[in-house]
């Protein structure tokens, strides 16, 4: 980093400093996969101690100061009160994500159902959690539908965008204010053959029927083997629909593995698209979301806002004159080789520079290990019920 | 079938005699891989040949009525006397199918290229075409862009889809009467980074900017790895955007293979949705695309008619009403057990019976075979350059 | 069907009398997702009610005299007692599957963990599953391993397939007589990074090195997109080493959908090459192993048992003389028309005159929901916990 | 670079200094897809050009020494005298690669095709490649089959295997000294439904059949989507049957991109798995195969050279002492970073070292872009038939 031009490491530092990255409330709780899930030590066992390992976080990275929460996991009497707990502890609380995929009632789908009657029971849970927003002061309603079918002609494809288009609606008109909904897709699992909202085109169209306040939201986890995913950021972005990421890793299917841990070539290039598109602080929600299911969870949080940095980083650094020329003068060669200029970049220096000037520790993971936190946690959360996707 | 009720069997067949699918020239001639084209004989040697090939596929079969033509490969000097040529054959010719991926200028795209005098050329292709459309009296426009990059960084994203959109609104303005145009979309190949129309949200999305008579099509052999086809046919459908198929089957990739030869299941539950939509004969152009590599063309491409044919025939068996009780009262085996009754159905008699009505053979290939037509051709065409992709 | 040559017809019959499929008692206690596990009625509570229901399915097709046990799932004090249970109702005990990633000490592997302590622990689990077989008198023990890693460098991947064979080695000495180790393989889930083993190779490198009764069994979910199984099945026939399927059905990763119910072309060309081999009757085992998450089990168990049986029935009338006979003369059309024939062939009433023949009700889902057998479960078990994976 | 130990550094760089890696004669001559091929300026026009081209990257990058051959399209009347102009030029002839893909009796096939008199040519010519080594000096002999069907039907899978174990047979049987066979596999491509030799399992069972000099060869563009090839690697290099690389990167399919520029991190995973065991130089093969469709050959080729070099300086920069012992921890989260520290390291100062060390332009495209090469061949090959595929 020696040769980096003033100017440049002014620039990208002052970018990064910036930077904000929402960690989820579910991640510090225990997951895993149908085959097992794996108990950890010293994990929150309900929405505060959440919130409280989220500022852990937020402690250590400087980075993440809001905490995603998910309803029903994360319901509690009194949201103010969190909301206070959050503030004390110096993080704020975030999105709102909806979860109609838990009751024996959605076995069949929920926004989608044949059944009127556990449509509208998702609906108003929908419903509910915009006020929860309305108490948490959250600006964006996520929605993610597990719905779908698992056998050819278990249910008619366009009837089930009928009742979608209709739940959506009626959630959407109940926002206020700058109060925003953001439509997840997904191609497959937990259903197997057709998934109502598998991919971006469908979450678009019903986004653009909405209304302005319905942006896309892209989990990185949640495309067909081969999909270029920079390229739907740079078409949403063209359309000005992209609302945000869910950000994860995956080598096959939704993974949920550490951001960056699987491609890390790949997330640059997301945020690249992001960089060139002059994005990275106009309201797009960069979010984690993702399962330490056999790694410790706060390190791998921290790990993964880490990773984010270094992605931005590098998109940072892209010379855009000399990549927009070799692109203007067909140079191909030249024109990837401004991208893996930046790319090839070891920006650990610089990031570790920006926590200095920040007043934290260059190395979080290690600041975290030598704080106590994990010991005390294990110690206090022994007794009672680890929270997890069920609790 | 002795147990296909009157009423029911009247109606599948009377359907299936108004069945109309669109074979392509470029079918009749040579074609292969990177690695090899293996020429056949009986080639056709120019686009009158090709003419005659594809009327010798609706003598025989009944329900190929048109024949799509590619310009270049079928430029003539007096498309109305092509257009004579086929009718004297019994065929008239179809859609007109642009190329703007055969000239050097295009190494780096066409429409999307950053050189502008590039995308004139290309754009003034497009034009071109619909002269010709005005000759022959085509009513669709197939536009198919090759365009896209091999390497992260060598051109940009969005500044392609604004010189996309361009090409495709100055195309489109200059359509008449009824004229459609249609935007194909495809995952990879020949570009291997990023394809600038990669998936249907894409051409959904420009078809919407341009108008009404702008309408995406489905090339089956298109698509990601686990991508559900018959859920992006369901959609466009609904949206009112499903201009037409290009219809061939794949194991892997874009392999071109006769439609119905790789997953029979698959197209019939594609005209499974089409039916179900009631849009048989409502205006969806039904076309083949494929490549006969190492199959004799003819009988391969009469083959592929009966195909569609067979899945189009099971799909009108699908009791709806059993159907939609089942998806209704959420009792999936019974709803999924509907579909698979009439995919199991053998329905060869039936086409077989329907060929008669039409006064044809009831087995079209056997009758080919028997016809001397490949001899003659064979004979006829031996010498002189056989046409392929090149041609 | 009128026109099968009585030859043929008595010969298919003749074969599909002899035919056995095994059912695996876990399919029917409740199962699901990372997401949920969506509770039925009339679950079974133990293995007796579990092998209860086996023999329903057995019952009413009459090709399903064994059920495959899970341990620990399916531990019982006395084996022996089970297994007369089992003769009682019509049945026998068949494959013991070994079930080591349910542990906590399972997190990093089992039979591959770094910890020897660990690995013994894992060992002794398959040790004792030989004793299981012992007692049941059952013939395979299966063998998965969900051992892998998430992320690059957590193992060492050669050092893993050392700790692999010695376990696999002592297992392998345990067994006496015809008891055969059979070993699975998957591509992913629940490892996301590296499974330990992943494909046929691995499988059949470590059958090879342990002897000729260690086989390779085909899970049908368990590749990766695109994967040919059937040429799997024919390789390790070549090989002598298949030793069995698990069967069932998937459109994008494990999804462990009713076999037949995606890719019914698939299923059918891979018992086209069991045939071809003639190894319908020669010792393969043909297991489902499936998760009925959200259609009632019994009679999804019935359906998957129909429909290998259709399979084979059409792969049973394959013409093989007309198939080779085209083979050979390089009839490229002509040879693939040899296989569609038989697939397109209705074989159902030929399956109704097996069962009539077999004193079975020609329809069995039908006569499952006459019987009155889920009435008598649903109230019989409405009591007490349902059996589940983690049961 | 500047915390990087004397001790380490200078433990890289002698490694790198020995490193070699083999370039492709075709890379340097035109290629495309089947749509279209581009035609370059100054592309070789005979073998004798395509060694000066190869020559011509090893004086840019010193670590380039040898040149692989392919046969037909390297014919020449006198391999000794084409070894002399190489040895003239300071490279040598490397592998000799057997091309049975592109003569019209290959159609269905070479050394499994059905008929005997096909076989019987396409295994004389991998004979003559056998007499070309002994005339070459060449070690290695490297098979890659476009062998398989389309159609399923078309040909029957075991025979074929049958016949490619005689042709092979008979092929290793008339190698003589330390003459090596390589096998290739691939998924698909130009065979669309069955490739004959599809994976690494395949390959294997086929080389230890044949014995010790039978390898597997890795072409990293030929596998299925999601295939863990560092797995494939580590499992060779355990059973002693890794024989070497055809690298090149991917995003699709074979797409033949300059390697490492897909995903990186692969690339270094892979040579990682070489680095662990210790075979960087034990004799496996590193080679590229690439096809340079729209970028200029030469500087293509020198990228993709530095692209494995920095991968392999990545590489050897992993602690395995800090690696193994947090592998044996247990510490997912170390171990996986002991290994992103190496890989996230710019090691682009330390070759630029290496390359003056070895008394060359530590740039070695600006090098070759200012050493006139390409303005002289451009106008001593403007006139002539550019080398190609087919030529």
């Amino acid at each position: 980093m020696t040769d980096l031009a003033p100017q440049t490491r002014s620039r990208v530092l002052s970018s990064l400093r910036t930077q904000r990255i929402e960690t989820a409330s579910w991640a510090y709780g225990n997951s895993g996969t149908r085959f097992k899930v794996f108990a950890q030590q010293g994990v929150p066992r309900d929405p505060y101690e959440k919130v409280a390992d989220a500022a852990t976080v937020h402690r250590f990275t400087g980075v993440a100061p809001t905490v995603a929460l998910h309803i029903p996991w994360d319901r509690v009497d009194d949201y103010a009160d969190l909301a206070r707990h959050a503030k004390d502890l110096g993080v704020t609380l975030g999105t709102i994500n909806a979860n109609v995929f838990q009751d024996d009632d959605y076995k069949l789908g929920s926004v989608t159902n044949a059944d009127p009657a556990v449509r509208r029971k998702a609906t108003d849970h929908l419903l509910e959690c915009v006020d929860v927003m309305d108490a948490t002061g959250s600006r964006d309603l996520k929605l993610w539908f597990s719905d779908g079918t698992n056998y050819p002609g278990q249910d008619d494809v366009r009837t089930r965008q009928d009742r979608l288009a209709e739940a959506l609606a009626e959630t959407y008109a109940r926002l206020t204010g700058d109060q925003r909904m953001l439509l997840e897709y997904k191609l497959f699992e937990p259903a197997f053959y057709m998934t109502d909202v598998p991919d971006w085109g469908t979450a678009y169209l019903h986004c653009v029927q909405l209304g302005e306040r319905a942006q896309v939201v892209i989990d990185t986890g949640h495309h067909a083997p081969g999909t270029n995913i920079e390229f739907i950021v740079a078409m949403l972005l063209r359309a000005g629909r992209l609302g945000g990421f869910d950000f994860n890793s995956r080598f096959y299917a939704d993974d949920d593995l550490m951001v960056g841990a699987a491609d890390p070539f790949q997330l640059f290039r997301i945020m690249h698209e992001i960089v060139l598109a002059d994005e990275l602080d106009k309201g797009i929600a960069f979010m984690l979301d993702q399962c330490h299911n056999i790694e410790p969870k706060i390190p791998a949080v921290i790990r993964s806002v880490m990773n984010v940095q270094e992605a931005t980083a590098k998109a940072l650094l892209v010379d855009h004159t000399a990549l927009r020329a070799a692109q203007q003068a067909g140079d191909v060669l030249e024109a990837n080789a401004a991208l893996m200029d930046a790319y090839h970049t070891d920006v650990r220096p610089l990031l570790r520079d920006l926590r200095a000037d920040l007043g934290l520790d260059p190395d979080p993971i290690a600041a975290y290990r030598g704080s106590g936190y994990f010991e005390r946690i294990r110690e206090e959360r022994a007794v009672g019920q680890a929270a997890g996707w069920g609790a």
